[in-house]
């Protein structure tokens, strides 16, 4: 009778550490943040929507947190790292394509001319990225992805991409998931090139990562199938693309999204669109000297409209350079 | 001191409880499975990869299992569950299209010619659905779709459609996610028209389920945003397209995949191209009494090639009849 007792006591103290992890955790699970209202505020929300019987309680099958990824969750200066993969990918395979010596965007890759590359414009880079991502099975690109990451190098910070991701973030991913949030990465980055090491790096699982895609097409190998990956586009998921790719992908409205530019603005409105109470984060980069300071007239990341709309409607905007104590894991990148 | 050995006793007994449901809950688990070869294959397979240090051992995040829809979790005959909707839709709905009254296939439709509404073809179907599964918002969408379910009847069981899963295959998806495996639908059928009963009717979550999709447009009505379905295909997930859609959506290659129809030859190809073990199922209609017996000559749900190739390479194929002690939960539907 004693045992059965102390047994139960057991259960209830267990299943009570389970369910109070919220409020209490939150200074635990968020070390990297400064305290002040940027944190404050998602403390808060946090707590509301996971307080039983609240004003504000979420079940948990409804909590549903959207990240996009380039500036959100990893670094996205000087260049989007697909891209800085694509470019390697040009130099890699040109002796494969010997018409590329003479055709641009890819003469220009080749050359090392960034220059020209970026007068070629939005339209050059479709065409780069196209040309490096297709042609393959999506096993063989995801091993080049794969590969790729972990040898190339940051130019600047002189580390491996997923060095760069960002501590607060990887931070507040598992704090959402410690608090029964399911934690979705929506992305206008190739979807195949993100789950190389959205797994590893975010914790994020491949169906759980939302983006652009190719059309794929199933033949037959040697009496084996493979996806070939065709140089067509499928769905790009950015700005009014990303609420239409999380109804495609996930099926549920978010009650919880972050970003950090212009392409994010339609998914945070949408998310703005909830029934009840809502968070919605922006990440604006003020941070020259640890990482990269731009927002309105940026080719990269531009944050203008968005800004301007979540200052207006008092959405999150993190200051990275006052709300972050630390930017990458274990300082791993020295500016 | 007592107490403390009593509590990591407890807590022991809890972790151990957790870890070893796999074999012998089975029988527990599968109760409207008779006792056989097909029964006895599942369990096989499920024991062998959740056996920790077995040869065969596969980690729980790497345990996909992709069930198709129709004619595998529930009946697709005599015409499938979506296009009884669209029909009735198109009925409900005539009195805003006047045009209707005068064009093929709508007009048939209208008049209950389903005679005339079959010579059409796919291409009628395709216009019938196209018409039917636009020019609403998601949100509205959902909300018919969802009234629709709770009371239209099927025409030979009387019963509502959400009556008409198959309550073995209920059992099947709850075993396989008792022991570790996440489930994933992956239907030649509308992925917002399953999405409106699957989380409710199989545990699967929206964003566990793949389908085919048309194009949304985001959209500013009264100053709050919303998504258009329009009458154009974005994805066909069928034959083929399978594959893809897994890719696509799950970006991951299941290790037990199941299905009753050619449609679903190349989810199953896939599946077996895994790198050590894995299950591939076809569900075999071959009880005219309880519900259905239909293969090689079926204009829906057509199990042909498929069917010799399942037979060729020893993959499960169950026998409705034999196999299955009940068909539907609480036997809600008499035959």
């Amino acid at each position: 009778m004693v045992t059965r007792r102390i047994f139960v006591f057991a259960l209830l103290w267990l299943i009570g550490f389970g369910g109070a992890t919220s409020a209490r955790a939150a200074d635990d699970l968020l070390p990297s943040w400064n305290d002040g209202p940027t944190k404050q505020s998602i403390i808060d929300f946090v707590t509301k929507v996971t307080k039983e019987g609240g004003p504000d309680f979420v079940k948990p099958e409804d909590r549903i947190a959207t990240f996009d990824n380039d500036g959100t969750l990893w670094v996205e200066q000087p260049i989007y790292t697909q891209f800085a993969f694509a470019i390697d990918r040009v130099k890699a395979t040109a002796n494969q394509r010997p018409e590329w010596a003479t055709t641009d965007p890819f003469k220009s890759v080749i050359a090392g001319d960034m220059k020209a590359v970026a007068a070629v414009g939005e339209k050059g880079m479709v065409e780069i990225v196209a040309a490096t991502h297709s042609g393959m099975t999506t096993v063989d690109f995801n091993q080049t992805v794969s590969d790729w990451l972990a040898t190339a190098k940051h130019p600047r910070f002189k580390v491996l991409y997923t060095d760069l991701v960002y501590q607060p973030m990887l931070e507040l991913l598992a704090y959402l998931r410690a608090n029964g949030f399911r934690t979705f990465i929506v992305s206008g980055g190739g979807v195949e090139f993100m789950r190389a090491f959205t797994e590893k790096s975010y914790g994020v699982p491949p169906w759980q990562v939302v983006g652009s895609s190719g059309v794929t097409q199933y033949q037959m190998w040697d009496a084996s199938p493979v996806l070939v990956k065709q140089p067509k586009v499928l769905f790009v998921d950015d700005g009014p693309g990303k609420p239409e790719g999380i109804n495609h992908f996930i099926g549920r409205q978010p009650i919880f999204a972050f970003g950090n530019s212009d392409g994010d603005q339609q998914m945070l409105e949408w998310t703005a669109a909830c029934k009840r109470i809502c968070f919605m984060g922006l990440v604006h980069h003020t941070d020259a000297v640890r990482e990269y300071a731009y927002d309105h007239d940026s080719s990269v990341g531009k944050l203008d409209k968005a800004l301007d709309e979540a200052l207006g409607k008092g959405w999150t905007v993190v200051d990275m350079k006052n709300d972050w104590k630390t930017i990458f894991p274990a300082e791993k990148a020295s500016p």
